[in-house]
């Protein structure tokens, strides 16, 4: 019976994982050198948890299922909800701040597309327990210093950063209620993927009076913070919670700069993000080129663990999928330099089947010396066994041959196809000693 | 609204992220020193795949679902079918030996109890296209070779080893049917773990004669493996598959005594496998204080491939879950000098408020140069910044303090506690010199 993948989701062969390694592994290290500490949750949990953020809707959203106890339960779209019950969970019993990140395995039940999967990873990076602006500058100096580390540059990728805050001190400032926001804020996140008379349909469907639609257009087209009170003061008065969201974000811009980021940021009030449970800084990391798209986004949701049923503790943090962002190195050219599936330290190659024993013998011994090694299970010609060691990438090669009869080994740099003959015992002292000198 | 993890799931906080880290970056060390590439494939796939091998019944063990478009899905048990499916579909282009390993995250709807979770991570290594029993080995010396890295002496562990071919062509000779054959093998395999009563009266119901169940007791007891065709001399005339079989271990024993891990393993015809897709060499890890505690098992299964559908390609090889192994490893106190959950290169330090600024750039720029760095968000006290440093394990500590008005910045080695002066500009040029001579 032949069987395919389900669509959707991806086999990843050795040349695959190598990419999916060099992605994840890269995470990982830029979390950990910015000061985090990995952490992870299952792979399912209850479905009412992933309800609690997004809604009953999301259901359809996901690969929900029964278990035999009949406990509704869901694989992962997200692992925000994880974090959030697990720091509820353990909340007197944990430092602050937590600084943690993860780099989980997710699934969403969409139809797939270009950049969008049914499975794919996700790195999240959240700093919880900290009100201070310094955190949202964390967030994302940690998420440009990861792109940064890959070779992306200022020509190629934009963190454009706004704020909830100011907005919806705007927005309310000019009449928009507490209960049009919600709607609103979706509407408003599409606007840049919109032509401008979609956009301007949808808008309209919300906010029905059309003075108060083109102030809303002119918040979203200010092009500077600084010229945001300005700007605001010809078409409101400036509300209190309005001039300290603006004053805020003056201070991130000026704190990005600090951290020598600054050319990689700059401010966008078209930034909105659709979820309604940000409440200050957001931000999304677009590739400049590529219409609009968005490699990464994240921002400030200061009500989320309460939403979880814990206390009220300030939140921000990040998520970037792995599957735009593959498409995007790719495009630039930045996944040549990738590790190879294979590469050995050792290839032990043998002149004829009578030496197998003494090639397996060496093999051994150099993989419990932590070296990595590997030997041919085929006693072909010395030519093929060499050729094999070249497409496993193998540094050296030590061939078993009739200078054994005399205890030598011969050891060929394959770089440089450099041939030396060494005494056995002697080859075995010296990589004891390079052991001990490392 | 209180939201608990689902019973038999785990949450790894970053301590136990810490452990599991630890197993599996040593699994992948392991595979890759031993000459493994690494694969992985999707955690859901068609339920159908799953019970290729495993039977109908598998359904009741998974968990299983359907999505919108009424596809009959199932999150995976084990990798193996996904492996066969994977190199049968790219059977042709794959150069061989394929000698590919996995640490997939699987699911199984069990009854949670020690050491056997409803989430876990397994080791997998196999080599394709190898009929030799220098494939075995090689699978063997993996698996022996990673454990015994972590500490695990012969006095811990045994690798026991049987050959389900052996065991075959010998119920066979003594009047097994081949249809018989299938329920006698799970039987077989829990003879180690029941009591002498429980285990005759499970025999007698596949066996119904006592002569014959006796012989299959007594070839169950052999103790080496030179001993086998004396032993069976003694009861039936040995065929030539069972002769055969019996070369075939003990040149095994001999590779692994060449191999240098001897003293690690044992005949032992009690291992049998449950599985009936097992067709050569069987063996398990087994824990010897445990009482007869596997710490994960494998063996050779030719037949796989074709019964997914592809050709007739010879296989070994040997799986490893998370939760015994790191059972076995507390118990042994090998898990006391994992790394920590946070570990600094550099602490950045102020002496107040005002050096905030120049702080954060510094760290910034460590950063940059790939270095582990983190500071404080409060400009609490220097003893409160330095115990914070101590905390998250940093090797250094900056400190910027009154001498920065000179330039200065105070370098703190948090091991010995020594204290330097330095230029900022002479600690930045150190810094580049460094990194240009590793």
């Amino acid at each position: 019976m032949k069987i395919q993948a389900v669509k959707g989701t991806r086999d990843f062969y050795p040349p695959q994982m190598v990419v999916r390694n060099f992605i994840i592994d890269g995470w990982k290290a830029a979390s950990l050198r910015n000061g985090f500490e990995e952490y992870d949750g299952p792979i399912f949990e209850y479905l009412k948890m992933f309800q609690i953020k997004s809604g009953d809707e999301i259901a359809e959203q996901l690969f929900n299922f029964t278990d035999r106890g009949g406990r509704a339960l869901a694989i992962r779209p997200e692992i925000t909800p994880t974090l959030a019950r697990m720091v509820n969970q353990k909340i007197s019993a944990l430092p602050r701040p937590i600084k943690w990140f993860s780099v989980p395995r997710l699934c969403r039940a969409e139809r797939p597309q270009k950049g969008r999967l049914r499975e794919f990873f996700q790195w999240n990076i959240d700093i919880i327990g900290v009100d201070d602006i310094l955190a949202d500058a964390e967030i994302i100096f940690t998420t440009i210093d990861y792109l940064r580390s890959l070779g992306l540059t200022p020509k190629n990728i934009k963190a454009k950063i706004s704020s909830r805050k100011l907005l919806a001190a705007f927005l309310i400032n000019i009449g928009i209620t507490d209960k049009d926001l919600e709607s609103l804020y979706p509407v408003l996140d599409k606007k840049a993927r919109l032509p401008a008379e979609a956009f301007d349909e949808m808008l309209a469907k919300v906010v029905t009076d059309a003075k108060t639609a083109a102030m809303v257009k002119a918040f979203m087209e200010i092009d500077k913070p600084s010229n945001i009170t300005s700007k605001l003061l010809r078409l409101i008065n400036v509300s209190d919670e309005a001039a300290e969201a603006e004053k805020e974000l003056e201070d991130l811009l000026e704190l990005l700069e600090s951290m020598g980021i600054g050319d990689y940021c700059e401010f966008d009030p078209g930034i909105v993000r659709g979820l309604a449970y940000y409440t200050g800084i957001v931000f999304e990391v677009h590739d400049i080129v590529g219409e609009f798209r968005a490699v990464c986004g994240g921002g400030r949701f200061d009500n989320l663990l309460k939403d979880f049923g814990g206390p009220s503790i300030p939140a921000t943090g990040m998520g970037m999928g792995d599957c735009v962002l593959e498409i995007l190195l790719r495009e630039k050219g930045l996944l040549k330099n990738k590790p190879s599936t294979r590469s050995l330290d050792y290839f032990v190659a043998y002149a004829d089947k009578a030496l197998l024993t003494e090639a397996i013998k060496i093999t051994a011994n150099l993989r419990k010396a932590g070296l990595a090694t590997d030997f041919s299970y085929k006693a072909g010609s010395l030519k093929k066994q060499l050729k094999e060691a070249s497409l496993a990438n193998s540094t050296r090669c030590i061939i078993v041959g009739r200078e054994y009869e005399n205890g030598e080994l011969v050891v060929k740099d394959m770089a440089t196809g450099k041939q030396e003959t060494i005494l056995e015992d002697k080859f075995w002292a010296e990589l004891e000693n390079r052991k001990g000198a490392l």
